[in-house]
């Protein structure tokens, strides 16, 4: 939906890097005019009442109104015992759609070319259920849960994005020959909803022969959807098959427009503060949040600043084969979207 | 050890495709004059007493005594209700490692080069522990069981086969941030071993994070040891990297010498008993048993025949690039193998 006026997004710059990179999107969105009032927040894990770990108030009635955040990378868990951030955030607001789109990018080479491709990753249960066992000395049990609701909300999601996107085909990936009723149901439910999308194509495939086929030839795949851990595996493969996490963008979708963007990278803490980092993965998931907004304008002329300043090859970060500082990078991004109005 | 005279193998040629390899394996094996006596049997899984699924006495028998088998592809599981053989043939003998080595093949171009690296599956629990309940309607639940005993068997299994074979390094591959009972152990397991082999590198390394960097540089990799599912992916996965499961060994050792090695491709029912069929896989599988029964002079023989042949490219098989029948490309291993004599 268009919107005239400034809309709100929740920043949670994050730690090492984080603030730099956040810097550096905030300049490129104000050089595009993008209409969006940033409210920063820190969502450091807080003992909330009965002890549970939660984010701060602060952060989270933030995001009740925004709606929407963009998030650098997280130090977590910051000291033993505390919670994940990345996972309690998911949780507190239901993201449970997981979207990385895997897109080679022109004039950064790596061993793959037209790469173009969509990881969803369920991202509420399954392996990341968190209940875990000692059934007796040295035998222990780790749960992995699977619900009809969750996945049946998963490919209802992955099938809908498929449309909506332009995007031909929707791969079930799954163990189903090994976790017969867990990895069962999941398929089970993606076979019920490829019925209600005669449009998009649907096929299934094992996990193994995924990755097999993923790194012989990645455009052979479309949109693909899997199990939770089954997408923190694919999604980071074919990140390296682009060129790594700086330069994949990430969306954890949940209902009624609620979504949490983000770069996946780490804090790189011996670069932090040197003004040497890459914010490409951010810059892409600010890019994706715009479209998540239905600033598809902005969207586009941004992406494309960021693509044509890599593609041109003179001011490159480090990481990018270049030699400038992340605010040369920032800089040349901000000139090129202001030439594309 | 070195035996005079001839050492009994149990083989099991296998369905679709896997008699013709088999064959073309034990032509090959009369050219390098191997001391191997092939007792053939069949594996398809028959019910014993009290209705349990098991492999029929000959062929349980033939390998109790033989301790040796080489396998080729298994249709399985052949009906609903039939178990997989596969899983079955690990679980009878007791194949707690699966051990598959992925160097890079002169001559047979990927996007890869100077691949050499080993992945250590641990093959008997955690997620293929088969213990599946739903818990309430659409609600199912899958136990990943780890022990401390398997990890610790599979970890000194790594350890010496890191020393065995002038390998300088062993990664721990897990996701114990995630599933920190499970994983914990097994990751636990693995350091403690780690303690006495002082002259091996001890690494971790998150699955995710093997994954994107396996495929930006696998070259940073040598031995990697996992929990069973995880194998399961990297394995398949490091194939691609090298040329996909048409060229892969594969090895499960159990206790005191027992050994099953097998060629993990399908059965290819396309081209069963047209001659055309690639029989490097099982080949390479034949090459690992020879050296697990300490017949190295035959091994190297033999796999260097294979290369070579691979190599020069003249007779090749159609998946390798050419345009030969799998009789000719294994005529051509068998004269290259007697020239090396
Ligand atoms: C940080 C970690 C908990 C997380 C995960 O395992 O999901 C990460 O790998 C990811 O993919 O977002
Ligand atoms: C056939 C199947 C049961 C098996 C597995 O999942 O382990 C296969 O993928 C393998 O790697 O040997």
């Amino acid at each position: 939906a268009f919107t005239r006026g400034m809309q709100t997004v929740t920043l949670i710059p994050g730690d090492g890097i984080g603030p730099e990179i956040s810097t550096a999107v905030m300049k490129i969105f104000e050089a595009a005019k993008a209409p969006i009032r940033w409210e920063e927040r820190n969502v450091t894990a807080i003992k909330g009442p009965g002890g549970r770990w939660m984010i701060p108030p602060e952060a989270k009635e933030s995001m009740d109104k925004s709606k929407i955040g963009l998030k650098g990378p997280l130090k977590t868990p910051i000291a033993a015992g505390h919670p994940s951030m990345n996972l309690l955030l998911r949780k507190t607001f239901d993201l449970y759609a997981n979207v990385r789109p895997c897109v080679s990018i022109e004039g950064y080479k790596t061993p793959y070319t037209d790469v173009d491709l969509v990881t969803i990753r369920e991202n509420t249960e399954g392996e990341y259920s968190g209940i875990e066992h000692v059934i007796v000395d040295g035998v222990v049990q780790s749960i992995k849960l699977i619900t009809e609701d969750a996945s049946r909300r998963i490919a209802e999601y992955a099938f809908e994005y498929a449309r909506n996107n332009q995007r031909s085909s929707v791969t079930a990936v799954h163990k189903a020959n090994i976790m017969r009723m867990s990895d069962g149901l999941f398929l089970r439910k993606c076979r019920e909803v490829a019925e209600n999308f005669k449009d998009v194509k649907f096929t299934e495939m094992y996990l193994d022969t995924v990755c097999l086929n993923m790194v012989q030839d990645p455009t052979q795949f479309d949109v693909l959807v899997m199990p939770n851990l089954y997408g923190d595996i694919l999604s980071d493969l074919c990140a390296g098959l682009i060129g790594g996490l700086g330069v994949t963008p990430s969306g954890n979708i949940g209902a009624n427009g609620v979504a949490i963007f983000e770069s996946v990278h780490g804090t790189a803490p011996d670069i932090a503060g040197m003004d040497l980092a890459n914010p490409t993965a951010l810059l892409l998931s600010a890019v994706m949040m715009l479209r998540h907004m239905g600033l598809h304008g902005h969207a586009k002329r941004i992406e494309t600043a960021c693509f044509d300043t890599i593609k041109s090859k003179k001011v490159l970060t480090k990481d990018l084969g270049g030699n400038s500082k992340c605010s040369e990078f920032t800089g040349e991004i901000c000139r090129r979207v202001q030439d594309l109005e």
